[in-house]
């Protein structure tokens, strides 16, 4: 079995890292807090000095960090996987950042001898610790061949999907990011017209699971507008980072995408009102003070 | 077991009149067009002149019709049904109103000793046929207690909500044709992005339904998007009715609902490009449009 690197131990890359351990992966971490990589030596790993250490060290690296400048820094970057790593080596960057940043760092491995995939993933914090993320993979099928044990050790394997090209999984992770937003915007004005005709949006939610309004955004997220329980969970500050990146991509790609516009402002109306380390579900929040509601 | 007075027997209407009839409730029929009266009768029902003769012989009275002035002709007007209903008589209509005229014909309705309930439903025709319709009831809750065995011979017995008041029926079929056409607006965009992006939108339908983006939307309508099928199902015109209703009740309540606004333009640009007459999901053929896609 590959020994496989693993760099940011963060929210998600440290219960998908423990996963790969419990699941027999030889690991070697890195990640720029200590804590999470004593905790994840302390399960079986070996700590690295940097990504090139890392990257001396290992096949397969796995990249899990905030943005794009954050997956520039590691891969390309001083001490950055491209210092060390041999030819044949697979990059999996599972960070959501931006299609042509992926795009852009693919096409620089493949100069250096190497291949490298992006891998997104969707499913939150949860999903990373129950091992049931879904994965969006773009770039060479044969390398995602190689990576599967990986994925399957960290997601549903029947929801590991080659979408196409680099970048290919990124574009699909904005797509998740766009229907997610606009099911919750939805909700949320439909909670909203329930609350000021005065009736009570728990009903609501109730008869329309039944039928083809029917959404995990409206089962679970619906439930926590409800309650008011905005404890994340997905991290609002991060959702506004995934739209920003929505954004680009509709502008670069010349679409219109109002519906996604649209999301994207009432989450600047989130950090702007202080929101941004609330769950995103928080969004329905933005909705409501629109219309004068608590 | 009452007599059931049912008027409209249209695309929703008669394949309910035909399961109540299937259940052994006895039925009292009328409608504008003769052939569904007819294939009604041959069923075992019985054929009445006029809403008032439906009224003269039941207690419990449904309608059926497609707007809001189709209610207020069958219930207020010449042979409508107020000119005979027997006191202690429940009006049910289960047509999708004006939540306003909803509440309107329920104070008349009092004031002659009848009881209305506004019971809209969601499932399409395919939900009519199989008696899994959901069903959204407004009005007294002693008087649903008495419909209820006619509700469960025509809909899923677990969704049918008593959601509040007079017209809170008609408020929550209002929510759940937004919350369908925000997540249809942002699905048909997601699918925009990647064909824009030279992807399979196939794909991503596929690695979405794992996650939170995972809707009845994206599910059952993306699967006719992908396939361009848009033989209705449900009408575009129809859903264009509704969302004028959605409009008006967005305006009357003074809520800020910008992504019901705009899916209400969508279905319009949808009309205006002659599309009426196909299933609603080809909202994603105005979303298309909008970005040079075929």
């Amino acid at each position: 079995m590959d020994r496989i690197g693993f760099i940011g131990l963060g929210l998600m890359g440290k219960p998908m890292a423990l996963n790969l351990i419990k699941k027999g992966f030889s690991l070697v971490v890195h990640s720029r807090s200590q804590a999470p990589v004593d905790a994840v030596v302390a399960a079986g790993a070996k700590a690295a000095s940097s990504p090139a250490d890392v990257a001396a060290q290992c096949d397969i690296v796995i990249t899990m960090v905030p943005d794009s400048p954050d997956v520039r820094q590691v891969v390309e970057g001083p001490k950055g996987l491209f210092e060390t790593a041999r030819a044949g080596s697979i990059l999996v960057d599972m960070s959501t950042i931006a299609p042509a940043v992926a795009r852009e760092l693919a096409t620089k491995a493949a100069a250096r001898g190497l291949t490298m995939l992006d891998a997104p993933v969707s499913g939150g914090e949860i999903g990373a610790v129950n091992a049931t993320l879904s994965i969006m993979v773009g770039g060479d099928a044969a390398a995602l061949e190689r990576v599967r044990p990986v994925f399957n050790a960290v997601g549903n394997p029947e929801r590991v999907v080659h979408i196409g090209p680099a970048g290919a999984g990124q574009v699909c992770k904005a797509c998740n990011q766009i229907c997610i937003g606009g099911a919750l915007a939805s909700v949320s004005e439909a909670f909203a017209i329930a609350r000021k005709a005065g009736i009570d949006p728990a009903k609501v939610r109730e008869a329309l699971l039944g039928g083809f309004a029917a959404s995990r955004v409206l089962e679970v997220h619906g439930e926590r507008i409800l309650k008011g329980n905005y404890v994340p969970g997905f991290k609002t500050k991060l959702y506004h980072k995934d739209l920003g990146i929505v954004g680009q991509t509709i502008h670069e790609l010349a679409v219109s995408a109002p519906v996604a516009a649209l999301v994207q402002q009432y989450v600047s109306a989130l950090m702007a009102a202080g929101r941004g380390e609330e769950d995103y579900s928080s969004l329905a929040k933005a909705v409501f003070d629109a219309s004068g509601l608590e």
